[in-house]
This record gives C-alpha cells, sequence and structure tokens, in this order.
C-alpha cells in the first residue's frame, strides 16, 4: 500500500487555487496530489465535496481564569472538540499571564491544561499583563524560543491592561526576536468613564454595554496602538475590530505603508445592537468586547474584508453559560438586576466561525472560496508560524482536512453543537455550506455526525515566527523612529 | 470737544474689512467711526498706515514655576511689555495648579503676581493638573464664574499631566458650564519610551530632543484628545499643533462635524530641524514642545492656515534664558554634557509674533490682512470670551490699536525687543511690516521705540463663555455617546 | 443737517462683528457709524432689528432665452423686485453668448435688458458658450475690462457646454486677466446615457430625472473641473453644488492647497428627492439642475458650509411658471405624458434664499450672524470684484442695507411673494426671521409689505477682479504645469 | 512510462504556497505532484531552482500598426521568442480595431498574423476604437462568445479614443456579457492642451512629454474612469496606473466598495523623469504614455502594491527601435530637431519584466515568492479567463513552467535579449534572480540561454470570462444607477 488514506474524487481549493484531484497521505502528511491515485488503507470518497485545508482558529480563550463567579465554559477537551466538528485541525488558545506570574509559569500551567485533553493540534499565545523588565528582557525571548511567537496585550481591563510605555517595550521585544503582537484595542479611561455616566443615568440594561465600548472608544484606541507600532517600527495585528471607524484607521495605517494586520469575528458580521434588546437579561447573551455594533456597520466590515484590510476572522470563542451560577449574568446570581457591568464579556462561536463564513462568502458569493480559506486558514497559518506545516493542501504539509458540503443547509441550534456551553448566539441562523468530515493528520475526528476522533489526539505546536517579507521591506511613506 | 483721542486717516482692518477712515475714542471706547472727524484732546495722523485691533496673545506662560533651577525669564512687567512693544493689548497667561493646590488658590496666586504689574489687559487660562473630585464639581465651576472660562490640560510631562478619565472629567465639565478646553497634545508614554532609548543609543545632543518628541508622539495624542472631546461632545482647542500629521487628524474631525480648534505658532513655520544642529550647546535655543519639524512640514501648516483648519496663532511665549545659571540648559549648570533631557523646553517671541505673522501671511501674500487680523486678534477674543471688548474695531469696542507700517523692514535682534530673555529663536529674520504704535483703551503704550505705557496700567478681564453657536448645533455626522 | 439718513438703535452685524450703533448716510454712501449720530433728513428706528450689508445674489438667471416654448419668468424687472423684498441689493444674473453670437453683442443684449428695468444694482457674469479664438484672446479681455470679471462655463447642456480643451482654454485667459471662472460640473455624456437607459426602461416621471443627474455625474465633472483648475493654476468657483460626494471633491481640493471656491443653494439644503414623488406633475417644480438629493445629504453639506468648503450660498433663481403654455413641464403642453426628459430645469428662490439661510444658520443656530453675512453678502462680493463696495457696513461702502426682525416667523407662500413665477418650491415652509426693510444707497426700496422702490433705481456695477492673496500665493502641496 | 515529464527536487511557488516536491507531465498537462515521482521520458532536475507557473504577460503591443514611419519592432515571433526568454508561457497582446473597421474583421487580421508564429500560448484583447451600435450590440457580444472576454478603450489618442457616453456603451455591453474593460486613462483635451502650450514656449525637448501627460492628466482620467464603471455597475482595469495620484483614486474607489482593477508596470518603478535627460535624443528612449515619474512617485507605487491596490505588473511591451528609419523619434527622420510630439510613446520590456520584479518583489525582500506569483501570472491567468488553465500549478493545469535561479545575479542588456528592438531602457541595470528554463505545456522552449521551440508551438486560447464572485456581490457603500 503506497498511503495510509486516500481523498478522492473530491474539488480541492487552497488560497489560491481550485481543482479536481485525489491526495494521497502516508504517516500524516500529503505526500502526493494527483489525477488519480491508488493504494490505500482508507479511501474516502470525495466526490461532490470541497476538500480545504482544515480550518485554524487563533483567537479563542480555553479554560481561562474565572471572572468572579463566572466561568469558562470550555475546557480543552470540549473546546477542541466543538472546533473539530466546526472543521477546525488547529487552534491557537491563550496562556494568560496572572499579574504577579511569571510568564514562563503561565505556559507551564496552559500545557498541563491541554496536554492528553486536546482533539485537535494547538498552540498557545501569550497574554502579557505584567510587562516586567525580567519579563520583556528574558522570559519572552525564552517563550519565542520555545514556540509561543506571538502575545496578545490588552488597551483595557484593569486586570490585564498594560499602559502605553510597557507596550512599547513588548514591542521592542518583539521587533527584536520577529515576534507578533495582537492588541486588543479599547480605551480603558472611557470605557470607565462612560460606565459611570450611564449608571449615574440609571442606565444599565445590557444595550448599555454597547454605548460603554463605543465607535469611539475603539477607534481611538485602534489609531494609538498604530502610533506604538509605529514608533517601534514592527507589525502588529489588531484583533477582533468591530467598529467601521476603527477599521477605518486600519486601512489608512496600511495605505501609509505600516505594517498593520487585522482581524475580524463573526459576531461582527451576523449579530448587531439590537439582539440587546431581547427581552429580560437575554440581551447578555450577544455581550462581547467589543460590542456588535448597529447593522449598516456590518457592510463596511464586508467591503473591508473584500478590500484586503483583514487578515484573518477568527471567533474569538469565549465561552461562559448564560444559565446557572456560573452564568455570564453574574450580578443575577445574587437577585439583582441585569447591570450592563456585570455581565462576563464574550461569546461562544468555535464551531460556528466557519460555516458562517462559508456562507457569506462563498455561498452568497461575497468572495471566493479560496479567500474563505485564507481568511480562515492560511493566513493564520502564515502569520503565526505553522505554515507550511498547517493551513494549506500541499505536498509536504499535515494531511489536515475540512471536507465540505457546499449545498447543505443548516439551520445553527446550539442542541446540535459540541462546546461547553449552553447557547449560541447565532441560534436559528441558516447557513448553506457545512464541513462534513474533518481529518487531523490523516485521521478522521468528525464524520458527519459522529466524533470519531479523542482528546489528546491533537499535539502541541512549537511555532516558528511570522513569515512575511513585506514587515522587513522598507516603506518610503512613514518617519522611522526607532 | 467730543473726544479723547481721533485716529485720523489710517487704513482700518478688521476680520473681514478694510476702509479708510477716522476713529473717534472717549472713555476709552470707540464710539466713532468716520469719514472725518474732529474735535480731540489729541489727535494721532496714521497716514499711510494700517489701523488694526491691538493683538490678543492667548497663549503665553508667564512667571511659571522654576523647573529646577531653570527660571521663567518673564514677569508681567517685562513679558506684557514685550506683548506691547510688539503690537498687543491683550495677553492671557495661564494660573498654574500646582499637584496638590486649590485650583482657587493658584488664580489668587497668578492675580497677585500680575496685579500692577501689567502693561495690558489680562486675563487667565488655568492649568488644571489635579483633577480632585473638588476641583471638578465646585472649584472649576466657581472659576469659570469668576471669569477663567477656558482651561488647559497636559497629556504630558509627568507634573501637570492628566489621564484620560481626568481629561474627560474636566471635559464633562466644560460642557456642562459652556467653557473651553485647551489640550496639549504629546502622549508622555512615547516621549518618555523614546527618550530612554535615544540615551541607551548615546544620543543626546538637542536635536535628539525632536526624536522623542516625533510626529506620531504629537498625532498619537492629538486623535485620542479629539476622542475624548467627541465622547463628551464638547469643543478643545489644541494648542501649538507643529506636524502636519497631527493637523491632519484635526481636519478630518472638522471634516467629521467635531468641534476641534487648533492653534499653531510662529515657530513651527519659521524654525526648523535644522536649527537644533547649531554649534555646541545653541541647539538649545530652538527647542520648545512640540519642536519645529522638517522644512517640508512648514508649507503644509501653511496651506491647513489657508484652509481654515486653524482658528489662532500665538506664540505660546515661554521664556527661559540661554545664558546663566538659570539658563535652559540647565544641565549644563553642573558642567555636563548637553542633554535633550535637560533642557527646559520653551522659546520666547510674545514680541514677534505679530510682525512675523504679517510678514508672511500680509506682505508675502499668502493671505489678506484680514485673515492676519482674524488669526492674530479677533478669533481669540471670540474664543476666550472678550469680544467684542477686545479683538476688533467697532463702535463700543475697547480703544486697542495697534498702527502699522506695512512697508517697514525690520531685522530682528534681540537687543531690540524687551522681554527678559537673553535671546531670540529668531534672531536675523527679516520682515516687512512692523507695529510701530500701541494704543490700550485710547492711550498710547508703545510709539515707535518709546515705551510710553507704565506697569499697571492693564487691567484684569474678567472673561465670559466662548461664543460660537455651531458648538452647539447638531452635527448629523458624528455618533453621539453621553 | 449732516445726514441724508441716519439708521438708529439696530444692531449692526457684518462678516465678523455684532454691534449696538447708529449709522449715517450722505449721498448713497455711509459716512459715519457711532453710539449715537443725529442730524439728518430721515431717520430709521431699527430698534429690535438686525441691521445688514444688503444681500448678493450672485447666481439667478433672468431674461435668459427660451426653452423651447418654455420662457423664463422673470424680467430684470420681475426679478429685481422680488430679489430686493428678500433684503438683496445686488444681484449678478448672467448674460449668455448664444452659439456663433459674438460674446461682446451677448452683453450688448443683456445690458439693454436690465437698463432701465432694475430695482437694484446689477452686473453680469458672462456664460461662455463659444469659446472661438477671437472670444478668449480679444473679446474675453474686452469684457473683463469692461467690468464682466467673471465668466461660467458649462459641462453639460448639448447647447452651452463647451469641452474640456475650450474651458482650459477660457481659464488661460481668466489667469491671464485674473478673472473668475464659474463652472457648471456634471457629466453631459453621462446624463445623457443615463436618459436614455432610464427611457429605455420606460422611467419616465419627473423623479428620473434625479437618476440622471445622480451623485456620480456630479462628483465626475467636479473632479474634472479641479484639475483643469490645476493644469491652469487659477482658481474656479463651482456653482450649486449639491452632492456631499462632489462637496468631497472640493474639500480635498482645498487640502491639497488648490484654489476652488464652491457654491451650494437653498434647494440642496431644504428641498429633497422625495419632492419629486408629489401626485401627478408636480414633481417637476422641484427639477433643477443638480437636483435636489436624499435627505442625509442635506446635513452633509451644512457641515461643509460649516467647515468652509462653501464661499457662498445663492439662490441659482432660475424662474419657469408651473402652469400655462409656457409652463417649465413643456412636454405636456402637447397633451403627453410627464417626462423627465421634458422639464425645463431650474426652480425660483431669490426672494426666499435669505430667508432660508437666516432661518437655518441664525435662528437654529448652525452658525452665527456673521458667518450668514459672510456666505450670503460679504463673500460674493469680494468674489465678484464689487468690494468694498458692496457686501459690506463700512465708512464708504453704498448704504445698501436689509433691516431684519429675527423673531418674525413667517409661513412662505409664493401668493406673498414677488417674482413673476407661479409657484414656489417651498411653499409652505415656516422660517423665523424675514428682512423687513431693504435700503439701497440710502433710498428704502421695501418696506415690510410695500415696495416703494422704482424699475430703473438699480444701476450697473462695473466690477473689479476679485481680490484674495492667496490665489496667488504659493502652495507647496501641488504640481505645476504651466 | 507514467510520465512525459517529470521535474524533480525543485521548490514549487504558487499564489498561496511554496514547497519541495516533484512535478508529473503528460500530454502537456501536470498530472501529479509528490515527494518523489518515478517514471518519465524525460527528467529535468530542478534541485537549487524555483518551479514558478509560466508568466502570463497581458499587457504588450504586437505587430500593431505603424504610426506614420515608425513601425513596431516585434512581430508575433520575435514577441513571442523574447517573451518565452524571459519565462513567460502566455501572452494576450491585442486586436486593435481600425476606426471604421469591423471589430470582427480586425480579429481575424490579428489571428492571421499569429498564426504558426508564436512560440508561446496567446490570446487577444481587443481595442475598441469605433463603438458604433453594430460593434456594441453585435460584434462584440460575438467576439466575448469566440474567447475575446476582455478589451481596451482609450481616454486618449485621437485615432482611437472614444468618448465618455460610447465607454459608456462599451462598459453596458461588458457588463451584460460578463467582459472585463480596461481603459488608458489619460485626458486627451488636457495632453493636447499642454502640448500645444509647452510648444508655445519652445519646451520641445522629450522630457516635455512628461509635462504634458502631468500627473493630472492621468488622476483626471482615472477618476473619470472609476466614475464610468460606476455608473454602470460593472469592472474594469485601469491599465499602466503611474502616477501615485492616479492610484490613490483607484484605492479611494476600492475603499467605496467599487471594483476597480489596476496595474502597473515595471517602467514606473524603475525608470524615472530623469531619464528624459540624456544626452541628445536618447530621452526619447524612456518616452512611453503616461510616462515614467518622479523617483519619490516609484516608493508609493510599491507600497501600493504591497497594500494590494494592484492586480498584476505587465510590461505594457510597446517595441519601437531608437535607430533607424522607422526608430521612434520619428521627427528626426527628415532631419528636425527632438520634438516630444514627435516620439513614438511605447518602451520594450517583455523579456525582462519577471526578473526586473523578481528582483525588487523577492531578491530585496519588498513582498514575497508568492505575491510575485500572483502579481505576474496567477492574478492575470484569473482576470483574463485562462485559469486554472494557465497561470498556477496544479493538477489538470498546462504545464507551464519558469524555472527561476533565484541567485543568479544578471546585467541587463539589450545584446542580449530576443526582442527585434534594438534598445533596453533598462539597459546596465542589474537584477538578481533570472528565469532560466522555459517550459510550455510540456516542453522546453528555453533553456538557460538556447532557444529550444519553435515558432507556431504557441497556440490560440479561447478564453472564458473572468472570476470573480466579489463583483456580483453586493456593496453596500456605493449608489447604484442602473
Amino acid at each position: 500500500m503506497s498511503y495510509d488514506l486516500i481523498i478522492q474524487n473530491g474539488t480541492i481549493a487552497t488560497a489560491s487555487d481550485t481543482y479536481r484531484a485525489d491526495i494521497g497521505v502516508k504517516g500524516g502528511k500529503i505526500i502526493a496530489i494527483a489525477e488519480h491515485l491508488e493504494g490505500a488503507e482508507e479511501v474516502i470518497d470525495a466526490s461532490g465535496k470541497f476538500v480545504l485545508p482544515g480550518g485554524v482558529e487563533a483567537h479563542c480563550h480555553i479554560n481561562e481564569p474565572p471572572i468572579g463567579k463566572v466561568e469558562s465554559a470550555d475546557t480543552f477537551e470540549t473546546g477542541s472538540r466543538s472546533a473539530a466538528c466546526g472543521g477546525n485541525t488547529t487552534f491557537i488558545p491563550f496562556a494568560n499571564q496572572a499579574r504577579g506570574q511569571s510568564l514562563l509559569e503561565a505556559i507551564e500551567d496552559y500545557r498541563k491544561l491541554a496536554e492528553g485533553n486536546s482533539y485537535i493540534d494547538y498552540g498557545f499565545h501569550l497574554i502579557v499583563s505584567d510587562a516586567t523588565p525580567d519579563v520583556i528582557s528574558r522570559e519572552l525571548p525564552q517563550a519565542i524560543q520555545d514556540g509561543f511567537t506571538s502575545f496578545k496585550v490588552f488597551m483595557c481591563y484593569s486586570d490585564v491592561m498594560i499602559d502605553d510605555r510597557q507596550i512599547l517595550d513588548v514591542l521592542g521585544t518583539a521587533r527584536q526576536e520577529g515576534a507578533l503582537v495582537m492588541i486588543h484595542a479599547e480605551n480603558d479611561h472611557c470605557i470607565s468613564w462612560l460606565g459611570s455616566k450611564l449608571e449615574e443615568l440609571g442606565q444599565t440594561e445590557p444595550k448599555y454595554y454597547a454605548k460603554a465600548h463605543g465607535h469611539v472608544v475603539e477607534r481611538e484606541a485602534t489609531h494609538r496602538a498604530i502610533s506604538l507600532s509605529e514608533i517601534v517600527d514592527t507589525p502588529i495585528l489588531i484583533v477582533h475590530v468591530s467598529s467601521a471607524e476603527a477599521m477605518e484607521q486600519v486601512r489608512w495605517a496600511q495605505s501609509k505603508g505600516l505594517n498593520i494586520h487585522a482581524e475580524t469575528c463573526p459576531q461582527y458580521l451576523y449579530l448587531k445592537e439590537e439582539d440587546f434588546d431581547r427581552p429580560g437579561w437575554e440581551g447578555s447573551k450577544f455581550i462581547c468586547s467589543p460590542p456588535p455594533r448597529e447593522e449598516s456597520n456590518q457592510g463596511k466590515l464586508w467591503q473591508a474584508i473584500k478590500n484586503g484590510v483583514f487578515d484573518v476572522v477568527h471567533s474569538d470563542h469565549c465561552p461562559y453559560s448564560y444559565e446557572g451560577d456560573a452564568g455570564k449574568q453574574y450580578h443575577a446570581h445574587e437577585g439583582g438586576h441585569p447591570h450592563f457591568k456585570c455581565i462576563a464579556p464574550g461569546v461562544p462561536g468555535i464551531e460556528v466561525r466557519l460555516p458562517l463564513m462559508f456562507n457569506e462568502m462563498v455561498s452568497n458569493g461575497r468572495l471566493d472560496i479560496n479567500r474563505f480559506v485564507a481568511l480562515t486558514s492560511t493566513n493564520a497559518a502564515k502569520l503565526y508560524g505553522i505554515y507550511p506545516q498547517k493551513g494549506t493542501i500541499a505536498i509536504g504539509s499535515d494531511a489536515d482536512f475540512a471536507l465540505w458540503d457546499a449545498e447543505r443547509e443548516v439551520e445553527i441550534k446550539h442542541a446540535n453543537l459540541h462546546d461547553g456551553c449552553d447557547y449560541s448566539p447565532y441560534e436559528g441562523t441558516v447557513v448553506k455550506g457545512w464541513p462534513v468530515r474533518t481529518i487531523l493528520r490523516g485521521r478522521t475526528i468528525w464524520n458527519d455526525g459522529e466524533i470519531t476522533g479523542a482528546p489528546g489526539e491533537g499535539g502541541f505546536l512549537k511555532r516558528k515566527l511570522h513569515m512575511d517579507p513585506a514587515w522587513n521591506a522598507p516603506s518610503e511613506l512613514v518617519h522611522r523612529y526607532v
């Protein structure tokens, strides 16, 4: 037998190409792609299906520390299972440094949580919440060498945020080592000031969360993040851009020649401000940070996706259950009223990211299937240093695939999903196109309704540095500072 | 005698009009303007001269606290004298709240320094460096009622800066009371980080001051200041805009419908980066914050002046002597090397602001004399609540005039100026057009080389709120937050 | 008696100042402005009124040639009468060169039509529809010397339009002589192509007129006009800017440093697309070229007015009656259906321009009274070479005034207007602020409901060149071509 | 033998992927890609080489009609030979409709010129110079069905240009049939007016060609082309964008959501204004339309390439010899002076396009090899309807390859090139990276210095419609007209 596995008759799509061919897999790697292949232990007939690279989900929160009583609804087991059922073969959650904690220790903690529990391959971004000189000069470089080549900083949330000078320090190390910094861009002072004003006015319903996290709050921090990146002359990625105003800052910066990368999320393309108006406390199901915006904002983000402003679309899966003692509306625990300040921000979505995006990008024709692959798999693999092992279908790459039935229409119901949460903000949304089979390094882990993989089959990915020669190329258009 | 004073045969110019007429003054007020007037105790022949409203200098630092050993070179006496000799009849220095100090007490301190000492009329902007709840909710409203209707906040300088949330508080009070907030927009974290990096590289000459205060540093803070103003929905004025990048943020905000006002200064239109390269420590003579930029930046600022981006041009007169024990290069005191961190930032210029602007705007034809009057007198009077008493030539206004000889060519030499400083950064600059007589409320205080006024003739101005109905008018283009 | 006329106790407002004073007039000129004046043949008590410079209406079509059977509803007598009743003391209609006709002859024709018939002072802009070498090199320079210092070219309308090369020729002469070119910017090819397409689709109702004259049609021509001006390096004024997209081109050009001036009109600030949907053929009452836009466009234009994009607001009064054999819906004459191609484009409005603008700018607080004066009188006087004779209240200027009752509320009814037309597109609009008295060179010609002037009292104005030193000032930001 | 040809051990790069693999070819098609392949008649060892898709050169002028005595220096034989030696396997010259000529007849003429003469595969874009109703409604649709799915219109050059209305007609047909319109965007009126002015001033040296084709001339037409496309709501491609100002229009339009595609050329990235100053008439070697710009313009174009503004980079190879009776400086033929109006515009470059781009994009690290492949091969194949047959390395695609030695440094000398021209504007330029072998459908046609192909081996490509679902996707950001 030449191959462990042959996938026959499918239509392969990569970030640039679409063609019909058979794929031959051996030892978990793609070793042949040809008009016709024979001789395998296992043959999968992909007739009428798209064969795509497995999705890379590079923004998700798994097993993060509780917010008061509110606990993460997903462990590595449930989170990776849900991801697998949604067509992903790789995910990159965060290893979250607690303030006062060693960064390397935080890494160790999260590795332990993941080890033996994941259905799919995984790496970690670091969250740097304590940018001590030792972290900046010793721990971060060490972590990068160990394969943690991207890290996130927060411009808001008092328990994790660092200030501009500390961000510059982090960027300085990133530049020196070639790592990538992800930035959560919202102005903490503004959020808190607006929150107080709204509270004084008695405006405490969930929808005021969005008011306290208004467009300007995000736009300002985005401009600031861009400026910090410009000063240090090192690329950044602005995560979860939600506001068209923030997006315009990114496009402006890109036009100037700055290496600003950006991500948006399904919640900003499907959910909207009006969702907060659901009766009772149900609006809190849609609260994440930054929040979904008014409907007209969506079209502008779609346009920006088309224009190349965004490199990636990830779920920012941040699972808090709605019901129960550990539910996200934590003020309710003690019998209080709904209050926007007492909602753990975050929405689940790791399993439906790909179908939601396939539906609009491919089925509704906003882009094409190659752009879909680029935005949901290939670009992330390149940005986060796991390409070409992950993110494409090419000789030598891992045999990670998602088989898609482009014609299948599915109504999203949380009852059918596989995460640890108790609701989906997309409940009732009907999408066309569904990942019917997920294959990790040649092994089928999800097969049309049946979970065939197992926890622990997913392995740790020691990531390389990002790759983009343009990051080092001179731009004649910007001032250089350092 | 119908009039105390008649000014005959001059060419009057206001912010909109230019015409030949006589002006009749009584009791320090303009009571008649006519083709021909007769019957006065004093008649001034203004043939061949422009008769302009006295200049309003609304950005100058007088008698401010020392920076280490470096002392302000100007008292109210020398500062106001220099202003008078430069065609100004009003100035508005700052009353600087020390951290921990009561704002009302700071006002008292400065009023005492000024009382009996000024050649020209004066008011005070407040510098809010300690935005305690009491300052925000009691002292500021009280001060506004007392005629201190504008105040400045700093986004840099550790001893005076307040943070974004505090700025929002200040803006909140300004909005409630109808006052105007002036913002020094540079990002302190960036300045300090860049300063450290430059120091590590051994780049300590004066010119590196400009590197540590680069374009981005100013642009970022300008965008942030605009955003804070947008959130509170109250006008601000960005002082001393130096970078074309910051200016573009202002124009962008104005296009969006935000009430962003802006000031620039002669140093950004005449001085340039290369000036820092003077031999020895002489470069420090040109250091102010933000610093003069590369030459190509000047054309962009001029264009913005023409386009209406800027409302006012003031001197930001901040006088530190170059020589001596209290000189601005304070590191030198102890025999050290020049070091950009050890230079008291600020340049003198209160006496030459008007000639420098007249030269470019009027003599070199960049604008016209009406725009010159608007930018150097009328607009400031309106913005700072002293119009129509000050800032124009109209019935009922104070008889404050500057008589200009548009043909006189003068080479600027500090030896001929009247401030308390020991140098001028404009030494050697030749300008065409010079204020040959200054008249305060009908009394000549400067007459072609001779000081005829006296300290104490200038009085305190209890200022009203700014006036601009557009500030209250709805803009359909912006999100509203509060 | 020292004065022919004293206007007492009014509140004078100019483009920059507002103050209480008496005005003394002699020989039709303002000779004194003072706290108190005495000794006049006539004294007008202006207590509680604003005394403003008479309006300058610099865009109106009077006695222009018929379009088929559709005739201009206004002669110089009715047009100037209506203007006078609306607070104007000067107007500048067009002298329209017919193709094949000598330009100087056209001037003669129009001067004859005006002579002895106008209630107010007048000049003429020229419409250059036949840019022959003789017109370019001899007639235009001659006309400019004769006081016709501005001329208009059309980028659409087959009987008057000239092509880009001819516009460049006209601009070349304008530059050489210092004259000002006004441009009607709509792309004729696009209008005609869209018109044919709409016709093919059977979409012929009045509202499709707006479709054929869509935003892009105007924006494109505006960009082109700007480009032609840039090539020749001479200022232009884009008339009747209606689309926010076109306005943005103007602002972009101004930011670049180009001397682009712009006008908008009340119809683009008050009327809207929905007006075309009136039952029957009534939609045609609102058709002008370019057409009123959707309502959201209005806010953007107001913002641009506030931002200084526009120099002037004129009526573009183009009076065609609605009813009758010569009515504007000319297709109807022969019993046809309504058809957007068969409507003479133009709306009447010379009498209500000032009240409509006063209402929004002053009463509704969008700007202030000084900006109102600037936009409706002073700026036009400066742009069109009749300042300081016209456009302000200053010693030596013509004693042209409009007295305004800022509190009077008026519902606009055509029955109360004084033009030769049979409808007003603003019928029913309620405005606050009304010009209750108009004074031309010291003579009251309109007094609160009564016409007291007479045809022929208005005289011809030989205009000087425009004045704006900035037009000759170098901009460092643009390429120079010639 | 399983394969006709195996290419071993090369590093394959496509528009998205880079990996090491063997390629198996049979019947001129790629039938297998694998870690290791065996069993072929011919084996090529590509160790140490990049194996890229053959270049697609989609903008070149071959055998076009003479301009006076100046003749095209290239036939299909020489042009395709030169292309082949430069790593291209497909080219798409123009079939140029003479005014008055049937379009289908023009196609026939060009097909005859090409048949049996080309070394590489070819298609034709049409040049529509006579947009008669028959051409619009019958011939164009027929031509599209016959595989001529893209056509070019000119906004300048009197013998080929069509007016805006005709362009709208052409765009209308393109929209209906799904074809792509390419636009040469320069304003003819401006060129001719500027030309006359320069001539009047005696400024006739070659460098004044660039003055007559200044930035604004191109920017204006680009804005207009965009506007026409917006009206018809159909994509266009702006060819040979040279000016950063024109590029900014394209980016602005893309941001608005318009489907504007753009091409730039090596001459705008390597050549510059100063090249016109070569002694004697030599400046004419660099004249093309639009012309190379000042050096600072290049950086802005590079930035735009990086930003995704441009889809493709082609040579616009337009070969006129410099010397001889048919040389491009045709005024010289009769012994005249150099005169910019008498130079046939166009530069040769079909053979060096790929090396020039490889050098900057890959060797100098401005982009990466995948973007190089996209910009020079894949994107063109997709835009012009020959993908996936051409433009990639994938199963089922034609076995068209270029083998690149990324380390080889070559000094460009025309003596070593293979076109029919007598000079290269890039003479002396040193590049790193060279196409050492070209393979057309499995047959080596160029092998490191030796031409191994033959005229006639290249075949005609009946092209499909362009593919880009985004072209049909709704943009919420633009007005729709038709």
